[in-house]
């Protein structure tokens, strides 16, 4: 099966969309029955990890659930392209077992045999820093204590490595004391200690923190730089296992099929993909969403995933409260572009880069070795405005070039700040962002319950923050309308 | 509600056996009517997190559940005593978001306030050593150094801190290399780094991991360790986080209570406390247990969760392969003791030690201030022979006082070891035991599966590692009887 999403280039071939080969495409697409009509216990938009976990978790209490995706596959922002016998992660890649709902998940359904991405060795073994406009090749014995001693200082704001702080940082309230570091950028930190660190020090800090956001760093919030640091336990170390180490080999989106599947099985699950919903309207009776076609379903509880960037393009009635709108008038800032290539031989195997402010290209780095024995090099860089999708791959490429010769087979990606679905990657919050508006992100409206990655309390912007989501969420029904459904339900 | 567990002393008070308040403790004591004959899905054998969790997941797919405990209370080896206003966690303790299968729980049922272990900074803020017969309080300046190079150096098998050797300690397989380190003990693992210590390191480091093993280094593996530290992110600070930091402030009994009310408002759950199964019989259409008292119970499946050193007291037929034979003929040898002590005043919240091995007490620690302003203390101990609980209890205040100047008012505490439904703390295998014998701990045997703490792949022998287990019994059941029961069984 082929989804309509994503980019792909090869060699002299002309730019694709779409025609990729995805595990998470569904087929049928939809197994409602069109003459019956039927009142569901549950409506869930959205079949990223966020609304999968939560029909799974309702499907196998029995639950009715009709879940709408408007999407041709599961996942949301997290999806695996298979291109000639390797996969490509387009948005959601790494795990770890420390990663609390995304690794029961996985230890669950036997997903515990874990890819390492470092794993392979051969190669050139060096990094690549662009410091006023000239490529450096460095050893990582050399870089490698540059980047801790950079991020300890960025994040040493106690005398204790951040952990006096932010001990615990699921809690935005557990220690009052750091409030005072909610309102400064990743940038105006970047200030603060540019005079304790020497050129390499530096230019790592800013590519890498960068990367982390997704954007330009005056935009981003400092405190959402420390959460991940802090989730990560206080280390580049962590920083580098927990985001960007260990992937599932099946692909995440064999990963999320298997959950579609699940709640499948139960014979609870009624779905539609293909399904954009434009409306929903909450009578103290029950919940109505109407699709783009007009199609209109009815159920006692909704939950919405809806990511927070597009969450202004849908209308809901009765209006949401003046905090719920002031939360979603503001979006996340995580922007960024997510850039898969494929390079002759396996020189850059080992071969990784951060070359931002002075070239567009946050961070780079191989990724594993394809079938025809070539290297998978992923990158992470600034999107560039008003560039069309063929433009943007010439830029990319040539972007990559310059940081180190390449021979480049193959370009993939998925553009998600273009996407209607998305409007960005990953969460990161603006400054001040997360003491005034994270509780009212998180915040029911009737009949209607939000979850998604971008809200969560801890991997928030991450595939475990969307199953930590999707389990709230259906919790909060299971304790509303009983932990196991026997009968029809009757309005 | 009162338990019959635990030895409580107080001041001149003699010493008491049971009565202690605990919100584990269930009541009515079960629920199967006497009169009607019913063939379960599933029975479970053990009340504590596997067999809650178990429980939990098939009660709200609708499995009928029998769920057998043979103490008065749920939890296991974990319960919280409550004794004039204060919580004393008996067994199982500390918790963290990086544990993922506790987490997840933690999580969904909105535990998800911590409490921090070191969050008083009131008292002494020093820490006691025993080295030659000697007390001597050193600064944290000084010895939060000593104890990180001392496990550094201890954990640096392949000059990468064990990550090399060990990138992933879910799974012993992942690298092959690992395998050369699994035969060895944690004290000829000492004897290797000896000569690079000074003596503070060195003796630290025989005190913690003496504490981490529950016994003479001499019988633990160094793997099991290792695992620890690769758990814990590769760090000393990582082990103190995980391992030793955060409490939910409830108490684990009625986190463990909510586990079970979740099963029991199903309306699936039927239950027997004070119930000890001393047989189960397998034929091939389905599993009967017999109690103590001749009651016997069938059931499609059963999930024993019979922890690992008391697994040879209950007999089986058909009888066990030879290679579950000879993993269970093997026990694990965490049999260290845990004690809580109240001591007059506020001095030693700050107060750490480590005093092994010239005294009993591998480490003890302030972890708390009591309703009356006392000083809550929490040591770990060799566990001494021959002496009954009397004796015990004044030995281990003498031990304390040997390192402290102290004022006890209150000794409270379980004896795992004499416990015979443990024989034991928390599991620590042998050297060479997980290589050769972990995978056949979890097999199944016919209806009969095995879910334990004691052979998870994660934290094993910690809460999380049971409720892992459970989960993964759960599934299987599920896998093979359907996602979703909706009609009564019949055979």
């Amino acid at each position: 099966m082929t989804t309509q999403e994503g980019y792909y280039a090869c060699g002299d071939r002309p730019l694709q969309e779409g025609d990729l080969k995805c595990a998470g495409v569904i087929s049928p697409r939809g197994n409602i029955p069109s003459v019956s009509y039927e009142i569901f216990d549950v409506i869930i938009i959205g079949a990223g990890y966020a609304g999968l976990t939560s029909a799974r978790d309702l499907c196998l209490s029995g639950f009715k659930v009709l879940l709408l995706e408007a999407r041709d596959r599961v996942g949301g922002r997290t999806w695996t392209a298979e291109v000639e016998g390797h996969i490509y992660e387009m948005g959601g890649t790494w795990v770890h077992w420390g990663q609390p709902h995304v690794y029961r998940e996985m230890s669950r359904y036997g997903y515990t045999k874990l890819l390492d991405s470092n794993a392979d060795k051969v190669g050139c073994n060096y990094f690549t820093s662009w410091i006023n406009g000239k490529a450096k090749n460095i050893s990582y014995e050399e870089v490698g204590p540059a980047v801790d001693r950079a991020f300890e200082t960025y994040c040493d704001i106690d005398g204790n490595g951040g952990k006096t702080i932010m001990p615990y940082p699921h809690d935005p309230h557990f220690n009052p004391e750091a409030k005072q570091w909610e309102n400064i950028s990743a940038a105006q930190r970047i200030e603060q200690v540019r005079a304790k660190l020497n050129e390499l020090e530096l230019y790592t800090l800013q590519s890498f923190v960068a990367a982390i956001s997704g954007n330009d760093m005056n935009a981003t919030g400092f405190f959402d730089v420390l959460r991940w640091w802090a989730l990560s336990g206080y280390s580049t170390q962590g920083l580098n296992d927990y985001t960007e180490t260990y992937k599932i080999p099946e692909g995440q989106s064999r990963f999320a099929r298997t959950m579609f599947d699940e709640a499948l099985a139960t014979g609870n699950l009624k779905y539609a993909f293909d399904t954009l919903i434009t409306s929903i309207n909450d009578s103290s009776k029950a919940v109505e969403v109407t699709s783009t076609s007009g199609q209109k379903w009815s159920a006692r509880r909704l939950i919405s995933t809806i990511p927070l960037n597009i969450l202004d393009r849908i209308q809901i009635n009765p209006p949401l409260s003046p905090a719920k709108f002031a939360a979603h008038s503001i979006q996340h800032i995580g922007i960024g572009a997510k850039v898969h290539m494929e390079v002759k031989g396996t020189n850059l195997r080992t071969w990784s880069a951060a070359a931002w402010p002075d070239s567009r290209v946050f961070s780079g780095r191989g990724d594993g070795i394809t079938p025809s024995g070539n290297t998978h090099l992923v990158f992470f860089a600034a999107n560039k405005q008003g560039l069309n999708a063929q433009e943007d791959a010439q830029d990319m490429v040539a972007e990559a070039k310059k940081l180190h010769e390449m021979d480049i087979k193959k370009v993939i990606w998925h553009n998600w700040l273009e996407d209607p679905l998305a409007k960005g990657i990953w969460c990161m919050f603006p400054p001040a962002y997360s003491f005034n508006h994270l509780d009212a992100l998180r915040e029911r409206h009737g009949n209607v319950l939000f979850a998604s990655a971008d809200w969560a309390l801890g991997w928030r912007g991450f595939i475990d923050g969307a199953i930590e989501e999707g389990t709230r969420a259906a919790m909060a029904v299971m304790k509303e309308l009983g932990f196991l459904r026997r009968v029809a339900p009757a309005l």
